[in-house]
């Protein structure tokens, strides 16, 4: 019997909606040749990672085995998929396999980060199939939300493996391929091991909606608005970028596109000739000379994005072109989880504006890109795996696909991050428990999530920083009094005086009475002078600041 | 013809969903005597707010006019109508009236702060009225999601306003008064000068569902429980926690309530006679000994909050009880915008312990309190004012609530914080631009929100921060090097040494290089050091951090 064990692992992505990163090996244990599918980001936010750029899944693990990997795979060009090819590059150096779209978008980032283009290789649909040590891996169409998204076929010594990425069951997408029932029958038909599949819809109970139902009420819409239309979507749905261009050319208005993403996803999209029958667009600067009731913008920020063309628009002027009174906004969108205050705030500035804001609360004119409860038990029923593996999704996602697979009579398997799941055999297990995390890009450094840094700068935010300065002469006494900056605290307290006399007053006191044994002692001074400080604004304000004590000696 | 006028003027709520503060003046221009309807708060969040403990409304104009003040009316017992008076009582030493259960609660506020309880006085329904100068105020009871709420009826020389408080049309509220047309159409039967009306949910196309018609849901859901149930919902909703205490009395469950704010208002509910036939409850120390199946708990932190009850519980143990697999966590509410975050938190916590978690996606289990906009549509037409006004709601909200108003043949008033309106004569006008805000309690301390403080704090967040001594001897000269503090800032950059001795290295360079005006002069070595920092850690972490310049000078 083989030594040898196929394994699977998530590096991100199960147990969260975000920075996908999961890795397959087969051989020896601690010797397989590894596979890496998608390398994708997370996006920060205030509370937990402010003042980060971006979220990096934390990939040592791989870095450490990086002799052992044989390619990249991306499944389709969302940032959380694709997001992270280039600022891992280097780590990694492995070559990189996606499909034209998904390459043209790859390769624009590594052409931003100084890295070769031709890292990034273009594989075409299935049934073609790239080679990666013991692995044979194609790419087979499958529908979601951007052109050319694929699940992946992943065929080892040990059976073959369905990486589903990210989907829907739809048979009318407008732009890319169509899901393929027969294809899959066909694909699937000897038997599949284990089907890795997303989860991200997995609490939605009714089937999907096709791309193609939604045209009609986006068309009426606009035919129905007086003044300029606005719309915006995620830019890389290609598909429904050009639903809005038709609607819009259909109800005769000049087609404007807006938004650094906006332009660049539908050139690679026209680049690779997945998009065909675009409406002719108007530049921003002639849209100034069309009517208002003529226009029809299509603009970046479905999720509130400060920068984005629709905040901008919010705010005033974008490109020239201002929102006025009677005109329309649509969000052809869904708010995701975390977004929803910038999305507010848009809309209640259009309010002010005198714009009519139109979103997707009664599901007229946006469509998830996800498969819902009875597309993932279709999709599961035609793969007819061993073994289900939920990914893509938050832990109470993961549970409940899980349970909809053993209520199905499949052995669901709940792995999240770093549980590393072995597959041979008759009985998938848990083999190892990996290490794993959060890399933040911060500026243009990579640093550890628990690092610390991230969380001193919570606490600035939270609590203000009081910085204590005190000079020690060559006799280590107190050069003068201590004095202290504060930032992010009230100027004055309950005693209604400034709130650093309060506290220089106390230092000074504190270093008057402190013995000499205190005042030759580094930690000693700085213990006792943020002890000081401390108790000192929380009598005067009701809070203890983050404290910096500098001492310098003159000695 | 009088020179008196009638003005109504919102100082929070009229643009926001949150600490609610209404004026309402009679008198000559400048000179009316001013009732204060809600004294509310709003809750701080990281993304605008790091640090702060609560926002109030800016009520300088209110203090400016101190001795016009004849009352303070709280329509209801919510925290963002009742959550200030404690804190602004110094400031307007107005008596505060409300009904009994609001006024259980805003004298325990009171109380906690050391002011007098007796400010607040009792008052009784309708007819009952107050005497506040040329005002005669009555509480009309109307139905909500805390017991007692009520609209005011205030009359002034001009005529009579209603101001509807937070409301829905409940005519089986379970606990409370319920909605009663007939009163309500025979105080209105003289003719409404203007109608002031919640706007919170003009949105909702269906009409309201009444408190009612959840018990049943519930009390199945429970029944068909085998572990633990918990239930989370808004500890002031005393008919919910009722309607879910009944439900888990009737599943043969012994009810526990657990988080301090549970027990207060059940406590406060008690006392004033609006909650009786309450199931027993059994003490936190007491429910170890019951089987966990015969348990149910009743829990704060409906909206994920970190430090309530179902977050500690969603961490481990909270009281000596803990979750296990199979136990059910139901929450019995909707997830206020900005919260999803925390609650999804909460959920995925459970979920990793294998509880199973009902929410209210299928609107089984909870029902809002706030009117929909058939209901909205109703109560106008019982009214029938010749002015309606809408407040409590964004922008948005606002302007749709206007909208409708017209569309339904009366004068909609779009009136946001701070724009007076003058409702003397036959059309109202806005008569004056008052400056408004928030101020935020900061600690022990009242802050306005403008001035800096928590812009330094969010700047520090995103930033990190900076700290640079430089010793000058008494020739103003560079005693030493120049040294650095960082907080939040990554180790090393690009150079792979540490940042600070990058930062240091490029001050002592600068320092050496300054000529003899520049280190005499502290504003010009500040600008240079700070200048040298922002452009070394840019070149080095690519960003510009805040930084603090200390130059300590001996001579």
């Amino acid at each position: 019997m083989s030594n040898d064990r196929l394994i699977y692992l998530a590096l991100g992505g199960a147990g969260e909606i975000g920075m996908n990163c999961y890795v397959y090996g087969y051989g020896r244990p601690g010797k397989e040749r590894l596979i890496v599918v998608d390398l994708g980001v997370a996006f920060p936010d205030m509370d937990t990672s402010p003042g980060v750029d971006l979220i990096l899944p934390d990939i040592s693990w791989l870095i450490e085995r990086r002799d052992q990997i044989e390619a990249v795979f991306i499944t389709h060009a969302h940032e959380d998929h694709v997001g992270a090819v280039a600022h891992t590059y280097e780590q990694l150096k492995a070559p990189i396999y996606a499909r034209a779209f998904t390459a043209n978008i790859a390769r624009r980032k590594m052409d931003e980060h100084g890295h070769p283009k031709d890292a990034v290789q273009v594989v075409s649909a299935w049934p073609e199939q790239v080679q990666g040590g013991p692995f044979s891996v194609g790419f087979l169409p499958m529908s979601h939300s951007i052109p050319e998204s694929s699940s992946m076929v992943i065929d080892s010594p040990d059976g073959r493996v369905v990486h589903s990425g990210d989907f829907k069951l739809d048979e009318t997408p407008l732009v890319g391929e169509p899901f393929d029932p027969e294809l899959w029958a066909d694909v699937c038909k000897d038997g599949v091991k284990a089907l890795v599949c997303d989860s991200t819809n997995v609490f939605s109970r009714n089937p999907g909606r096709s791309e193609a139902t939604i045209g009609p009420d986006i068309t009426k819409l606009i035919q129905s608005a007086s003044g300029m239309v606005v719309a915006t979507t995620f830019a890389s749905n290609v598909a429904r970028v050009k639903t809005l261009a038709e609607a819009g050319e259909r109800a005769g208005r000049s087609i404007v596109l807006m938004g650094r993403a906006m332009k660049r996803m539908v050139e690679a999209a026209i680049e690779t000739g997945v998009l065909t029958d675009f409406p002719p667009v108007v530049q921003p600067e002639d849209a100034r000379s069309v009517p208002r009731e003529n226009l029809m913008l299509l603009v970046t920020g479905s999720q509130g994005e400060r920068r984005a063309a629709s905040a901008q628009l919010a705010r005033g002027k974008y490109q020239g072109i201002e929102m006025k009174e009677g005109d329309l906004f649509l969000f052809s969108s869904k708010t995701i989880p975390g977004n929803e205050k910038g999305v507010i705030r848009i809309i209640n500035a259009f309010s002010e504006q005198g714009v009519d804001v139109v979103d997707d609360n009664d599901g007229l004119y946006h469509v998830s890109g996800h498969a819902n409860r009875p597309d993932l038990e279709r999709l599961a029923s035609i793969v007819n795996p061993q073994v289900l593996i939920p990914m893509h999704g938050e832990h109470r996602h993961l549970r409940e696909h899980v349970k909809i697979a053993n209520g199905n009579g499949m052995t669901g398997v709940l792995a999240v991050n770093g549980m590393m799941v072995d597959l041979s055999g008759n009985q998938p297990k848990i083999a190892e428990y990996i290490e794993t995390g959060r890399t933040y890009l911060d500026g243009t450094v990579q640093i550890g999530a628990m690092d610390g840094v991230v969380r001193d700068r919570i606490r600035m935010a939270l609590n203000g920083h009081v910085v204590v300065t005190v000079i020690m002469d060559d006799e280590d006494e107190p050069l003068g009094d201590p004095w202290c900056e504060v930032m992010g605290l009230p100027e004055t307290g309950s005693s209604k005086t400034s709130l650093v006399d309060v506290l220089e007053a106390d230092l000074g006191q504190w270093l008057g009475r402190a013995g000499a044994k205190t005042l030759r002692d580094d930690a000693k001074l700085n213990d006792g002078l943020k002890r000081v400080v401390r108790q000192s604004a929380l009598n005067e304000i009701g809070r203890k600041p983050e404290v910096t004590i500098v001492v310098s000696r003159l000695s």
